[in-house]
């Protein structure tokens, strides 16, 4: 008598199991389908980032070259995310020790993969748009096409093989094995695209009339309106950016945005002080410069500093960001837009602080060090793999327009048009007279 | 005794599925909230459209128009989304067999439908969004806005409720029983837009000065910069307008994304290349509108083809839009934002491209049939529709500005305005001398 | 014998019960992470607002201040965020009566309160960056930063923790207690920014050349396409505002969204129509300005009142929107955006309006007088507090550029620059002559 009660409980609390079960495979389902639909969500918004990479770079550069700086940052995205298709996705995230050799034009993706495989694409393109800006207004077209391609897919994908590999589950990168911390890329993303930006701007040389004999003649941007449009824009999508590569929705996005929004506000102040102190006037593009400073220094350790670390690490950021365009001046170094000071440099401060504020071991040598390893491991593949890339392509096809086009305006010379056809110029007002 | 025991085990039984019923649909209901939840986002995106349609349109157009064109947007959504809530919506999902007649003002919508209302409502207004760039330039402010109003309230919803009609559970078109795959709207929005804006552009007559004799003059755009942050916009709000055309979180949006994103990149590429080989120059404005025929074009079947097909779809999209704006030129109707090559025509070729590269079965006449049915429908609806609606509005209060007006700018004949009164133009600099 | 069987019966039923349960807070889990990535979500967008206030702000004012208006609206956020971080939370949501005390610095906010945080920091912003439109043109740019700073670390926060302090479960303001309906913020936003905005209009005087004797001149901003994009960006940011500040993804967001966009659409129309009456011409400004009246008119009762109140509330908004620009421009205050009138009148009529159309009580006084004192304790506290922190700063650090910088521009004479060096205008142009 007692047995078979005992069996009727134990079949009935196998069969509550089996429901219970089903009916928690419920929730967890929709917990997948919320980290999707947030991963679309903040892929859109690192999307739309190019945007202001776009606005950015038009604005901080001359009105004669608006039109050619925007199809670069069109097309770069064009071209960047058909090569992570073909083969960047692949290298990056597909099975092999040093690089990735399997799912080539994403084969063998699951239907659910492919949000992962967007977030991931447009990142590719972020890191392909940094170096525009570095190479504005002297580059040919063609040849910049043919350089931002060979960075999607073999610069950034052999690099983010070794940090990122994982996190498509078919491999693992040496670096993330020594615990290599940069949640959503400070140097995966910006340092990549600022050292290979920085070899760009050294192998085109600068632009006619920026460095005369011992003389730096600053060379104003056309539109501070677009330019600061371009700021925002980079900011409302680095919520994306940041929040989104924890791939689920989560309570734990709300202090990456804390973090990254407090950044960004305190990397805008130290460098509109450090300007205000240097030039005694208040610095638009300087402070602007700090925002993204700010942005770029928190992306690595977003997900694993306290609040107040973000602030210090904003803080250095911006005065960073001064510090480094004016030295790169000095080397006579050409950056238009100070991308290697924004992406290069203060990716690699952002990584390092995310090992020096470590929330849960502060200050461990341990930690710094294997974050400069990675820094290091970077700059060699950017920097080097960069100066390859626009040697090869300054050999083959040549790499800057003529000094007559430069001077007329690349709009003109490559596009045969004018960004602003119905407004004049100063120098144009000035030829009427 | 083994009775009992039975009773006993079935009445746990009940209980226990009861009970586990109540918690699945605890996760159900969390999906469904999911749901609205992506779908609002999603609304928001396209709605965000509506300024990628402003930067566009003004930017492609003359500095003297640009406060007009951007008035246009404003209003057209204003009067649109109005339009839609009183009887547009209740012509396309309400009961009815060619048309809905139910919901008029949004009556007896549930609470959980206003998702649903809102998201249908920015569609509505995209539709009507499109005409405004062909009437650039020339169209009588007030004239503008009745047409609009009409092409919201009743050509959009007519034709929408043929395709789109089961959406909301109530009645089902006439097209849908066929098979037609319009998924996020190529032709029941792209295509609807761009045969009324032909249908526009033909009663209007082309702006003054465009065609001489045989000569087609170019009339260039005023702001490039404009223009590109509007396509960027627009391919930002595009991850809206096709993944949200889900209407549910799930694992399905991250392919849609991808397709989207292939297809808007092949389109530019395919522009950029057909345009330098017909012009001899990278022209921004083929490849700009190259990126929004790739994506006009992965509208329809975004969701149901594969991503290589997305790439053909995309670079097909890209030649089309090249040639067709030089065709329409030939035609001698002027289209100043090459609103109809970009959404008519490629609205067109991305439905029969749903059809063709649909990935349960590539290459099947029978579907391929079906769409060409739903192309020539949507043809019929909108272009006799617009033609009807812009002849009646131009013999009951004209269309068109004064030969005066239309040289000295809309902005200040209509709006007593200049949209830039700072910067004077070349032909004023040129008056100063 | 039948004992036994009950008691299996309740053992098996208390499993099952626990196990269901078990089950049940996974979805309940789920629900709480999908709140949490909503109002990220949502947060994001509010903070794009930025965007659009810097590009209405630029749009609606002089070429010679617009990197000046700009650097004021990146640095309001920076700051603003900051001061919240650091005091403002604490004041706002902190424990304690009339004001709270508790959590500075972020202190004691658990992981997941971080999204609340930040929701709430983008709103705090909002509220400051107000101001600056009415402050533009000729204000010091250190005595801005300082009022922005007092405003979002004191006078928002005071007055939000009577209206909305127990949102953080910590504490009940008195407002809240008496039942005040401000869903999103009519009043506590947009009101207290307006009011703030007075008294610096007031304080400052206006500018160089507005009234002459009782002569009113209209200054024209420089650029509607600018102006505009900012208007959208707004209206799209609304959708976080309004939809977001529900905290949670569930089924009224859908009926939030709508309303908010019947109300703008509402208020663009009935501001263009009454402008046309007055000035003859389809005013362009007042036009954008009745969008965002509309807007804001609807913040307090989104969530509260149906679809038709929502358009009768817009039609009302975009009214008093134009009659209070010409009442204030009467008043000889300058206010150069409009930014009292649309904030602070419409944030009034809004808050008014959610207890005039309260769908569970139409038209009931009782509310209506809760509505109203509301209305005036926002006024005092933010017109009042605006008084003494504007006059202070004047008193202490001058709050107002020399006539000489104010001609020249603030650009030059605050950051050293031109938001536009290549684009001579009309004033230089005629100087070649």
């Amino acid at each position: 008598m007692k047995k078979m009660k005992w069996k009727a409980i134990v079949l009935c609390l196998m069969l509550t199991m089996g429901l219970s079960a089903f009916a928690e495979v419920g929730a967890e389902e929709v917990q997948t389908n919320l980290n999707w639909t947030w991963t679309l969500i903040a892929a859109a918004m690192v999307f739309f980032m190019q945007a202001g990479f776009a606005m950015v770079e038009a604005g901080f550069t001359r009105a004669k070259n608006a039109g050619n700086i925007i199809m670069k940052n069109v097309m770069d995205f064009s071209m960047g995310i058909l090569a992570f298709w073909a083969v960047g996705f692949a290298f990056m995230f597909g099975k092999g020790n040093l690089l990735g050799t399997t799912n080539f034009f994403g084969m063998g993706l699951a239907d659910w993969d492919w949000t992962f495989f967007i977030f991931q694409g447009v990142f590719a393109a972020t890191a392909a748009t940094i170096v525009s800006g570095a190479m504005a207004e002297r580059t040919k077209f063609g040849s910049y096409l043919v350089s931002s391609f060979l960075i999607t897919a073999f610069v950034y994908p052999i690099f983010g093989h070794w940090a990122w590999g994982s996190l498509f589950g078919q491999s693992t990168g040496w670096l993330e094995n020594m615990g290599f911390i940069d949640f959503a890329g400070s140097t995966v993303v910006h340092s990549v695209g600022g050292w290979a930006a920085l070899a760009a701007a050294i192998v085109l040389g600068p632009r006619i009339g920026k460095f005369k004999d011992k003389e730096i003649s600053a060379i104003p941007g056309h539109s501070i309106p677009l330019a600061s449009l371009g700021v925002f824009i980079l900011w409302f999508g680095w919520f994306g950016f940041n929040c989104g590569s924890t791939t689920t929705g989560t309570s734990e996005i709300g202090l990456i945005a804390t973090n990254t929004s407090l950044a960004a506000a305190a990397g805008s102040i130290s460098a509109l002080v450090i300007s205000q102190m240097i030039f005694k006037k208040a610095d638009i593009g300087m402070t602007l410069n700090g925002s993204l400073a700010g942005l770029v220094g928190i992306t690595a350790g977003c997900a694993n500093v306290d609040p107040w670390a973000s602030v210090i690490i904003g803080l250095v950021a911006g005065v960073l960001v001064v510090l480094s365009v004016l030295f790169i001046d000095k080397m006579h170094i050409d950056d238009p837009v100070g991308a290697v000071s924004v992406h290069g440099v203060n990716g690699a401060w952002g990584t390092l602080a995310a090992g020096i504020f470590n929330a849960e071991k502060l200050f461990d040598p341990k930690i710094i060090g294997v974050q400069a390893i990675g820094i290091a491991a970077a700059f060699v593949v950017a920097f080097v793999g960069g100066l390859i890339i626009f040697n090869v392509v300054k050999a083959v096809m040549g790499l800057r327009v003529s000094a007559k086009e430069e001077i007329e305006g690349l709009d003109i010379g490559e596009h045969g048009y004018s960004a602003y056809p119905e407004f004049p110029s100063h120098t144009e007002v000035s030829l009427f007279k």
